[in-house]
């Protein structure tokens, strides 16, 4: 006997690269090309260090008070976590406990089958039709949970609020989950529907629209009930999830509303002027509500333009999977960034568009 | 049908009070009277708050790297999570899938059921002997995985090394999981046996010796196998658990040794000489080698010294539990803290010896 066959196996998820080095363009992870608000750099580096020796706040109320009053919550209605991977890692232990499979899109974030494999949940994915639109009916059937992300990744698209409410009051029986990890680029939160439905659970992030991916920042909102349900687990888990400097550094960005709201208008500014551009050099843009693009060219393999803009330290991202496989996903950068992308996408495309025929 | 009905139900741990006045004298978590080393609060004040609007290294290289050069150990040998709980979550998830129940002893680290009950996994607990030593041979029957607190908590004592390697190498079937959260207070370590065992998981934290429970820093080491199935796992959960500045202030504490072993020094000096003073008082007090000391008094019930303390705002940690319900277990606060705790316990336990004839 060997302790090795007790381990339990598992196929992580695979997050874009992180290059180290400056000089890249990074367009892979969609990450704000903006810093943080300035109060985050005000509150670090006035940081009281001597408070560190202590555990902080298991209850994380400065931030869960804060996002409260910014949602037009109560503090109940808030659950905190190590980014939203960190949150919906909990949900899902926490709620997906019935035997039945759970619903999810074929095309989405690639973690969610991740998760359900880690914890042996069954799921079953749900085709997006040919224009990777929602189909609203195959989340009315039977299930053990729903996650829908809102706006979807990688494609970018929005399903309106409506069908999604239908899907929520369509399933008492199921929590649904709704991850709107790119709501905040144009996009319709469902929190409004919070109230109204106590199986509803919506989770955001600080890493693209507060750029704060390296703060490690995520929360859920739903009814008191849910989040208690949540609450429980994470203390079952870890009673201290949220470091002080990421607690004091969320409060501050949530406390910013004037930057945040400028920080996203240029990025939505920005997504419009790249999908204006990309479709002038023959690509087929989505209609994305995010801080990226998605994007097929007309004649030449996704894989081939992923390529050549590595090789020039342009880093966007490509799966190699099915229905996808002709298409980039490209983060939103700074106008700068945007600029080079598409001066050597136009400067490159010719030769890859004769290499092909 | 209710969504209700397939929520993990769960019995969250307890953590100890996190009073938010700071008049306490609060002793009742174990953290470190002394901040973190001067070179944390440094890296914060200089922290280039730009660099949160990226994801932090998922490998948080620096930081294995720099606990591997002080272990002796190398990169790939150690594995870093948000406090030593979340390492330990990780590694209950990780190792202990066999079915057959995990061992652990009956008076220990209360969080060891609660993540067995979390995941469903069987355990029984073996009772320490009478004075709560731990008993070497209730560990070599058939098990599905063992965990020891070494130091043990709440009683502070030490098993020997020579013991533990015994249980280690009389079970290649299982992993051996030795929290070492204390260890730096004057315990020896398991570290040197990683070499020999790949089977042994040694477990360390940054919140007590270290002085930084605030900030979420705790450590596994153990065979590169082990160590890569725990990554694994933690891929499957969270790509990013450790933010930017978690990572940046853990490595300069990790490189202000001098500082480690003056605090440490300092804590270890405390703790003997309260102990001292509360034998003198009527009180029985265990051989810590632990930042806190687990002690019973001669007549008086635990809960009710316990109850004094708390109504003179010395918080204690007190557990109305088989076996252990007259000890109290005091954390190594300043001298001047256990001074102040020592003058009041002489100038009330006349009082309750007489309340209790």
């Amino acid at each position: 006997m060997n302790w090795e066959n007790n381990v339990r196996r598992v196929v992580p998820y695979q997050a874009g690269e992180q290059p180290q080095s400056g000089k890249v363009i990074k367009l892979n992870t969609n990450e704000c090309p903006y810093p943080p608000s300035p109060r985050v750099e005000a509150v670090l580096h006035q940081f009281d260090y001597d408070v560190l020796r202590k555990y902080p706040d298991p209850d994380v109320s400065a931030l869960t008070g804060a996002l409260a009053k910014r949602h037009g919550l109560s503090r109940e209605q808030v659950f905190v976590g190590v980014g939203s991977d960190d949150v919906l890692a909990m949900a899902f232990l926490t709620f997906f406990n019935s035997g039945k499979p759970i619903l999810f899109p074929d095309i989405t974030y690639s973690f969610y089958d991740v998760w359900a494999d880690l914890y042996r949940i069954p799921y079953k994915c749900q085709p997006l039709d040919k224009d990777f639109l929602l189909v609203k009916e195959d989340y009315l059937k039977e299930n053990g949970g729903i996650v829908i992300a809102n706006p979807n990744a990688p494609t970018g698209i929005m399903t309106d609020v409506s069908d999604l409410e239908e899907i929520i009051r369509a399933n008492p029986g199921s929590v649904v989950i709704i991850d709107e990890a790119y709501v905040d680029f144009g996009g319709e939160s469902c929190v409004p529907l919070i109230q109204k439905y106590d199986n509803l659970l919506v989770v955001q992030t600080f890493s693209k629209s507060r750029a704060m991916a390296g703060m490690r920042i995520g929360y859920a909102m739903g009814s008191r009930r849910l989040i208690r349900y949540l609450q429980d687990v994470k203390f079952s888990f870890n009673s201290y999830t949220m470091n002080a400097t990421a607690i004091a550094a969320g409060v501050a960005s949530v406390e910013d509303e004037e930057y945040f709201r400028e920080i996203t208008d240029k990025v939505i500014a920005t997504r419009e002027y790249t999908k204006e551009a990309l479709q002038k050099l023959g690509f087929t843009v989505t209609d994305s509500r995010t801080n990226f693009v998605f994007a097929a060219h007309r004649s030449i393999p996704a894989k081939k333009i992923f390529e050549a803009l590595r090789a020039q330290e342009i880093y966007v991202r490509y799966w190699e999977k099915p229905r996808i496989d002709n298409y980039m996903r490209i983060s939103i950068g700074t106008r700068r960034e945007m600029d080079e992308t598409i001066r050597f996408l136009e400067s490159r495309l010719g030769e890859l568009e004769r290499e092909q025929s």
